[in-house]
């Protein structure tokens, strides 16, 4: 992405054209007005071979007539002269192009074939193209309004890109009135080019930009987001509304844009393993936004300053179910604020309602002087004595401090100082619940940023004995599951399993069976038996002067089932008793590639839903995430004075499973279930293991 | 509540005065000028010694020299002298009292004494009195306002009680910004005479109010509350955010008004039973509250016609987030929306960016007109073609036919539809989400309404037994629990539990087993041994032949622990092997009395706090909602092919232990855990039962 693209020297309107009222001219004018607004001098021109003026702006046959150096081109051409201008931008050395016209991918066939001539020709002269079928773009800063919208938002710091052409042009319309300001506005149209990853690595480091917002349908490249947006929330947080998270949203979203629903579950571990704020709702897309753009930091509990008690109580219950904290107050702010007359010398600190400004002052300097308090949140109700216009003033004074939330409760009454808060980016909330919520956007995104993603430990693993056996299962073209090869596969990737072999004659399993010890499990192999156990295929605790008998006994069974021919042997393995039951599964997601679930076996996955997910390759710390953030974790530390589970061994499986669903991006499904877990130091063995091949890639 | 109380013929202010900037000041203004505004032709006069007239109105030395008869006094004097005003008041014949002054209870010990006397009065007179402590009343239809605050809020149809003056105070300068419209207002105050019931009593036969709305920080009669709104909102919403939900609310509300804080599942559990539609946010509180007020049924699903894709899918996430169902389209509907060329002919319905008002008015036609339709949200973003005023005067004409929440999405562009719909009592939101969680509401306050509450079956149980028990207990002066006596509190009540007897002899341990059937369990009864199973005071699955030596053994390790005196014996009782494990518990909540618990055994309870909670007396329908909506549920429905549980034996249980706690309100604590419970037609029995008494009532 070049810097031009956002601060062109000098701009060309492609399609411009004198008829009110028609895109072409909309545009043409937004982007003349907002440029006299900022007085700044760059050069427009318009392409119409029919004038030779337009609006002021010189107007040229096509782009190549231009005689200067342009760093924008702006297309809003009917879609299938699109790809020809597109041709003459790259003829005439300007990189830089945004394809408002629609009728491309969005609209059919034909349409996604003039799309793949637009990539193409974007990609022979290297060219930075966003849309086509989009709003436009704007950056206040530079005084650059390049869409076909009736409004331009107000100045600010926040970078907001949106898939939607229709919600961009609501948000600027909106932006005014609700004085949210923004530093660039992109509408993403189809991403044919550039897409949502492009604008972030660029934003991250804009200096007019503090926060980037966005509202997405999809994603296109979900590892390259993963990988760039990682890096970008250290710095820079990142808020993400992303529609088509339920089913039911997820079947508009794909009647609406065509793209593929990937899984909401495989979304939301991305954003979180990335690092973003998800929202969802508009109001804390930009109600997180504003907030992130001021506060990046809350070091330590929240202080409630209050000249009434019922908002407090209120504030306080929304920090505790919101998850924050109340700060503890350390002696010294107690005997001030008892100097000071208050009704309590706690948090919540209530002024009361008899207090003027000044009173609400010192109450609020004294709290954000205490070490304890991270960020302050300034209650107060229109009582009579207190003067508005005043306690503004201290707030904006003191917020330099500690970050204040104010929440001046009133209308008319408020206006003053509310005005006041907004030039100065602070946002003033009537409900304190909002104003608790926007604080905990805030204290998020600092645990998104601590957390440390290093790269899986390398385990020493036999990556060619898996290739062969998925070669040969290829030779086979048994696409489902790999059996007692899946086994095999465990082996190669060091993840304990019971001792097994497979026989095919009595004799070998009673030697098998003699090796491993006893008791053991007999099952047969064969692919034509899915559900063993139903039709007597399974037996397990057999003694050794059982094996033979069992043997046959299997065998004959099966053969009622399948012919000879289909059946491999029997499996025979050894007997794992006791243990604590859990999950490892794995699903490709279309976007974002393996999504590894722990949970705890059975009813707790089943009927509580109680799993964790993170997108491979998986950390050390990632995968005791996954294990400590199920509620059933509690069962694995072990309840009612039973020993802790072997959480390594476990953290050990998770990490190997991780590596072998990136070694192997043919494994499209993997489950380990159940794997039997013990007492701390005494290890865990995969019982079963099944897995879904697609195609060799 | 006398009607004449929100409807005076003639007011009185006690302690009015000419100084400006004083309550007494304010408030006669206040009564002034806003009756002036009505044109009503009320009587106003004031009292204080001093003056003869004080802002036109005819002043008094005490209310006693009035000479007409007077509907409401309204008293702003210290608080000191409250007692006496009051008292004349009473022999004056003035019924309707509003305490505006503060100095009483919340003020501490002195302020407590003036409280009592202030209710002595009143209960002598039978006055109607509200506060003391309070900002006052208003009736916006009878242009009465008795605040001392600076706004009048705009006349609506919502009825606002608070139990925070500020908080009122704050509303009503907001109210008239944010367009939302008052019926009534009550600044509740310390609640010394009248509460928030009788308010609600009387406003449910208030033509002018449509929904009831509370902020509420305490109840003081629980179970009246329960009783008075169970039975209003049978007709006419309530909602209600109550704060102190939270350890840090309680804690924070009981320094503010030095309320009894009673556990947050006890309120919400009274408000889900009473039909309150309970919120957390103050956005929320009204949000609902305006919805509620002109929508009070959805009956089907939720349509949404947009003209852009992006909050169309917003709108479809948020309604499968929160529980509601986009409405399927009949075959006629889908006809006449293809014939309409709008993007796809289901739901949402995408109209497009290029849609007029025209043609967006025809879909909302087409969809209204579809009986599976029960509301509908029409989404517009600022597009070129629409006129938003046309598009606004549609909404309103078909809102008659099907509700319409307006998603009018802009700033400036939106004003004037915006405008026009506030005055018809619609709001409209930028957010879809917030429109979505509105109608959830409605359908949260349809099901609460169906619900039908029968009173508890009768069952024949033997009370007097339970009496004698605990008379028994009292002489004993044991309070914590009843031991093996519980058994018999369980005969009583009909709850099954395994057969039992208490031996005092080998002899008599052999018998009892004998009569029970093998094997037994034996286990010590004695007040100072709490853990027996860790002092090895507790034997299972004991045979005839064990019988008597493990009597002795039992007895021998107690000796170590207890004075044989204190030893009352052994209880033999049968083996219940099997089973799933249920508990059922019981918790006097302070405001609402016995709080029922029902979960799943173990780990489900103390993991996963997959329990419900219930206020006895419950009906049949309570106890099996109870039962269905833990998750667990599907473990007793029966998983993997297992029979399905005993539910009619549970539900028997849970009645009956909803009997006793009703009967004998000097049980604070009672459990049954763990009950077990067979399949089908199996019954349940409860294995063991504590329980903790109180004083005797």
């Amino acid at each position: 992405m070049r810097d031009k693209f956002f601060n062109p020297e000098s701009i060309v309107v492609v399609g411009a054209t004198p008829k009110g009222g028609k895109v072409g001219n909309t545009l043409l004018k937004n982007i003349i007005s907002f440029q006299g607004k900022a007085k700044a001098s760059v050069r427009i021109s318009a392409v119409n071979p029919k004038y030779e003026k337009i609006l002021d702006a010189k107007c040229y046959p096509s782009v190549l007539q231009i005689e200067e150096g342009v760093n924008l081109a702006v297309i809003a051409v009917p879609a299938i002269s699109v790809p020809e201008v597109l041709e003459q931008c790259g003829e005439r050395g300007i990189k830089n192009v945004v394809v408002i016209s629609a009728g491309f991918k969005e609209a059919g066939r034909e349409g996604a074939v003039l799309e793949s001539e637009l990539v193409r020709i974007s990609d022979k002269y290297d060219l930075s193209v966003v849309g086509p079928n989009c709003l436009g773009i704007i950056n206040t800063h530079a005084g650059l309004n390049a869409t076909f919208g009736k409004a331009t938002p107000p100045k600010g710091n926040i970078a907001f890109l949106s898939q939607s052409g229709a919600f961009a042009l609501a948000v600027i319309d909106w932006s005014k009135a609700a004085n949210v300001g923004f530093s660039k506005v992109v509408s993403l149209g189809n991403k044919a080019v550039l897409d949502e990853c492009d604008f972030i690595e660029y934003l991250a480091t804009d200096d007019e930009t503090a926060v980037i917002t966005l509202y997405l349908e999809d994603i296109r490249e979900g590892r390259r987001f993963m990988d760039v947006v990682r890096h970008v929330t250290k710095t820079k947080p990142v808020v993400v509304m992303k529609s088509g998270r339920t089913e039911a949203g997820a079947k508009a979203a794909s009647s609406h844009t065509g793209s593929i629903a990937g899984s909401s579950e495989a979304f939301s571990t991305a954003f979180q393993q990335a690092g973003v704020v998800e929202v969802n709702s508009i109001e804390d897309l930009f109600d997180f936004s504003l907030t992130l753009s001021r506060i990046r930091d809350v070091n330590g509990g929240i202080a409630i300053v209050t000249n009434s008690g019922g908002p407090g109580v209120m504030a306080a219950d929304a920090i505790e179910e919101y998850g924050l904290e109340l700060a503890p107050f350390d002696r010294e702010t107690m005997e001030k604020l008892r100097d000071l007359h208050v009704a309590n010398f706690y948090n919540p600190v209530d002024v009361m309602g008899d207090a003027d400004a000044e009173k609400f002052k010192n109450a609020l300097g004294v709290v954000s002087a205490d070490e304890n308090v991270g960020a302050i949140i300034a209650i107060l109700s229109p009582t009579a004595p207190i003067e508005f216009d005043k306690a503004g003033d201290y707030v904006l004074e003191l917020n330099d401090k500690k970050p204040i939330i104010p929440v001046f409760m009133g209308g008319e009454t408020v206006m003053q100082p509310l005005e006041r808060f907004k030039k100065h980016g602070i946002t003033n909330y009537f409900d304190p619940v909002r104003a608790v919520k926007a604080l905990c956007a805030v204290d998020k995104y600092r645990e998104s940023r601590e957390k440390v993603s290093a790269p899986p430990p390398y385990s020493k693993v036999d990556r060619k004995a898996i290739e062969k056996l998925i070669e040969l299962r290829e030779r086979k073209e048994a696409k489902m599951g790999i059996g007692v090869d899946g086994f095999k596969v465990l082996e190669a990737y060091g993840i304990p399993a019971p001792s097994y072999g497979k026989a095919e004659t009595a004799e070998e399993a009673l030697e098998i069976a003699d090796r491993i010890g006893y008791p053991v499990s007999m099952k047969i192999v064969s692919p034509d038996i899915v559900h063993k156990t139903d039709v007597g295929c399974v037996n397990l605790n057999v003694r050794r002067e059982e094996v033979k008998e069992t043997f046959f006994k299997i065998m004959h069974r099966a053969e009622k089932y399948t012919s000879a021919r289909r059946i491999e042997g029997i499996l025979v393995q050894q007997m794992i008793e006791g243990g604590k039951e859990v999950i490892v599964g794995m699903k490709r997601d279309v976007h974002f590639g393996p999504l590894i679930m722990f949970g705890l076996g059975g009813i707790y996955v089943e009927v509580f839903k109680d799993v964790s997910f993170r997108i491979a390759p998986l950390s050390k710390e990632d995968a005791i995430e996954m294990i400590k953030s199920v509620k059933a974790y509690r069962i694995l530390r072990g309840v009612r004075g039973e020993p802790m589970s072997d959480i390594n061994s476990l953290v050990d499986v998770l990490l190997r499973f991780s590596q072998i669903s990136m070694d192997f991006p043919e494994i499209l499904e993997a489950d380990l279930n159940p794997i039997k877990v013990f007492g701390h130091g005494k290890g865990c063995y995969a019982i079963d293991f099944k897995m879904i091949m697609g195609e060799r890639k």
